[in-house]
């Protein structure tokens, strides 16, 4: 039985709570935090789990083998090194920490001491990603030749990361674990309408060397949510789109060969070329997924979906970002 | 009474053709093709319009006072400086031509021969566009912070330009119509999946010295077909939806500030923060529009809305962004 | 060659002036109207067609060999007895006649005289209706169960018919060409905002003896378009969006057993059982195909697709819907 | 503070349970429920709520003051009573009873005692409705014409009513409390796929003596999910689509007046009249709103907005509805 300790109760700490909650081989021990009206709610909801805001107390009982940490990204470094220096598994919210540098060294640490370390990623436990995965696979999209992501909605600005931090970790996730082959450069460009200068529109191309390229658009100030990614391949292309409450990823039948000005001129009136397939999705919530897949990592050692390295990947790609975003655009090569 | 020579009877000859035919004080003289085939249907539907493969003898009728150039890209410079040469007003399609110092050209000799020189960015003529231009000018929607467009769909890859040169000239003329200032500086990224290496997908940024920036994306690989333009001001947004059959302009009043956690949580399941208004749009064909503009400024001297400024500014950008693609990203100046 | 005659230069006439133009084995010699100013419009754009306000004038011209009736529906039963008598094949447009004596009367003839007498039924040459059409009698919709449509719009109110007569037609030819079996009788209701008494807003349910009912709703008055049916079938149902640019027919591989309350309340956030498949459907102009049948009709006296049969039941339908308004509701049944 | 048991706990008891825990002046003290599972679930998540599996161990408390009946709908008749007997205020889930003559017995015995008696039709406290109740008392709409309403979805065939009983008191009651004065009969239709005969699809006309009537569809056996309301006013129309995630509310300033055959034509191309409006919506949960109501009712004698008029009402038109099926349409009258 793994003994968790969650680190943070913000926005993120209640759905953590309750699927660690009822995770198989789990059991909740701690919740700290500073805020005392945010532990004041766990009491109430969980009276059986222990709050602090004490981060050393929890850290010292012997019954927890396990933190998470669900704080600002500036403090996950700090609280996930002191966590595997006191010998319990890790996992960390999405993105890793604030730099490759530190993603390193809690790996490294992590391996010396042969415990889990792991972030959440959630995305990749959807029913829709895991869908797209083996649709991948299997062959029948053919050589992922582009990866279009918007990822866009009002309000939500955070006061210490930019919105490539804040939002694109869940598509840069999405395309490591569905597209083979590692990126070799990202161009960025982005604009900030904020006295601190962080960014709150943006926009990412990731290049491979491979014909493939990947491109993310992420903004907390469109009037409108758009989630939706289109991935295409040289037998079919993708549509995932989240916002979408049923039909969330359509798989195209399509082609490029248009040849006679004849054909061009019909593909203006008729809008597709082949059929489309819209499969049932699984409906189980993807974090009791992550949560499963932690405790399994922990329990029997598996690898998990949403290893080190998709959150080291991210970190990698987000850094390089921000140095083109400064350089107006300019490539910055990123090495794995 | 204008009497137009049409160059180029391909994809978008038959609705010039139709177009002008009801244009008050334009008169359709001859289309010129050097495809036979193509003139054998002219000939069947419009029985006194003259047709001929040999472009001078279409010049050579003085009863022609203005042609219109609406052939593949590579032509319209030549084309365009042969019929200012012999003294005729000249309606060039987008892109006006392959470079900046072909434009400058033409746009000079046009000067000092005192004619009409003119590109047809039609989407500067729709009902859209136009209530859009209201709402900016009167001062509604605020100081402008973003213009983000995507254009994509499937199929009718170009032989001779890729897919910036092809689709983003719309939506750049409707940029520079929309939102006073110029830019400075642009950068690009792209990919082609073909052997001439002519990007079919593509993304620019285009950077203003103030608190603006523009993005487009373009793509002629996508399954879907999305034109959707967004336009944040300081006061109030715009969604322009061109797919949308009858609801294409939102106006939403909306903003940014969004402090405690508590009203962050609340943002999260609703998705907009005040009224939206769907104004009645003008459904008077974008062409005829332009058709009236360029007759006007023949007959009249006014200035078409479509003018060669427009022309040449979207040359410029396109010209940077190519620049730009070849170097994965890096800045490049423009200047106006 | 069939020697066409139009009688009527409507809102339909110039789509049949241009179809019948260009259909193989067809030639409109006359456009028959009243209206003087709707002939000058034919004359410029077809000077080859002859134009009269004399119906007699074209009925004499032994070139005519068929007669389409485009009027508005009070004279369909007389202008088409006059074609008949003058030995001219007979294309009506829809609805066939105003009562079932007329129609009944007008078959009886066009037998006795071995003429071919069609209505224009135009969606039954859709390549929505076709493929669903091939769906259902390949058996993999299994049984229908259900038929549900909806036809609303604003405006177009017809002075001489209520919204029944004039937009059900369309949908009760699709029930009658998809689905196997006769109804046995009708209920309807409806509601007329206009002094003339003609129901602008009228609802029509069409019983059937087995397990499976149809239902219609049609509008002049929503504020929105919609153009949606529903098939339901013991094995999979069909939606079909004909507003939908390019995914007009769905198919729901669903099903209805749902028993434990468990089940019950994951539907409640699922909102469907299994895959959905959109297949491609065939883009051709559906007048194009309905005027090759007519002419096919005459010329190698095929039976087409939207014959007399479908004329008939549509005008009994619409015939007993109308007893069915005027006594709010009550079962009126019908028969074949 | 009232004591509240709450009799029931199926799928909507858990959003009973957690809305009146937060309400101020409420205690939930009891939950009854036959099934010792159901009562486990509440134990662990609210141990300070008592749970049992016999009623009157509930209504022998005396610190219960107020009992919810939100059990299937044979039940709600003898349990009412039965509390209201106990001296309770009694809140009843929708629809209120089986029968118009039990819901007035209850009536009358609730006037009789000076006990509050509700009925849970949630939909009157949503911020959709209340919008739209404030626009229609306005004069902004003018005159209500037509009411339609569709509520379509997969699965959850219910074992003991049919699907009108099922989904209809949400749309009969916002039509009774939106729309001014009381319909005069009812004409109904439906099909049952099932062996119990209860209709799974369903289709409900409500006559007024006025210019207006309503209509609804109701199915539990559509592919696809639709919860679409249009209301038609002599001045502007409503469209609440409550599938729709941010935009549930258009009010369209719309007309009729369509005459030449020229405008005719304009408004096939055209799809709306005038502009469109978007209201911002209240996101107050809806049950929180009724909650609130049924304790001000108890507490300050206030007259709660969903209260045994609109309950008693709609038990009127679903059972006027059921003996309208029953012979095909046929209209029944209503008293009120």
């Amino acid at each position: 039985m793994a003994g968790i300790a969650i680190i943070g109760y913000g926005y993120w700490g209640p759905n953590l709570v309750r699927n660690f909650s009822t995770t198989a081989g789990a059991e909740v021990k701690w919740v700290v935090d500073m805020r005392p009206e945010r532990l004041e709610i766990i009491k109430k909801q969980y009276p059986n789990i222990r709050v602090t805001a004490n981060y050393d107390e929890a850290l010292n009982d012997p019954a927890v083998t396990a933190v998470i940490v669900a704080t600002p990204v500036q403090h996950h470094y700090p609280l996930a090194k002191k966590a595997l220096e006191h010998g319990k598994h890790v996992l960390i919210e999405k993105p890793m920490t604030q730099s490759s540098a530190e993603a390193e060294e809690l790996i490294a640490m992590s391996k010396a001491k042969g415990l889990v370390l792991m972030v959440d990623h959630t995305f990749l436990y959807t029913g829709a990603v895991r869908k797209m995965k083996d649709l991948i696979d299997s062959g029948e999209i053919g050589e992922i030749q582009y990866f279009d992501s918007t990822r866009i909605n009002l309000g939500l600005f955070q006061p210490d990361i930019n919105v490539l931090w804040d939002l694109a970790p869940h598509d840069i996730s999405i395309l490591f674990y569905l597209v083979p082959g590692k990126p070799v450069s990202v161009s960025a460009t982005g604009i900030s309408h904020t006295p601190n200068g962080l960014e709150n529109v943006a926009y990412l191309t990731v290049n491979y060397d491979a014909q493939h390229m990947a491109h993310f658009s992420c903004s907390w100030s469109s009037p409108v949510k758009i989630r939706k990614m289109l991935i295409g391949g040289t037998k079919k292309m993708i549509v995932f789109d989240d916002v979408e409450p049923s039909e969330k990823v359509k798989i195209y039948d399509t082609g490029y060969s248009v040849k006679s000005d004849e054909e061009k001129r019909k593909l203006l009136i008729d809008y597709r070329v082949g059929d489309i397939y819209v499969p049932k999705l699984e409906q189980r919530e993807a974090l009791a997924g992550m949560a499963a897949d932690f405790i399994s990592a922990i329990e029997k050692g598996t690898t998990p979906v949403s290893d080190w390295n998709v959150g080291l990947e991210v970190v990698k790609v987000l850094e390089a970002a921000q140095e083109s975003i400064k350089s107006k655009g300019k490539e910055i090569a990123i090495k794995f």
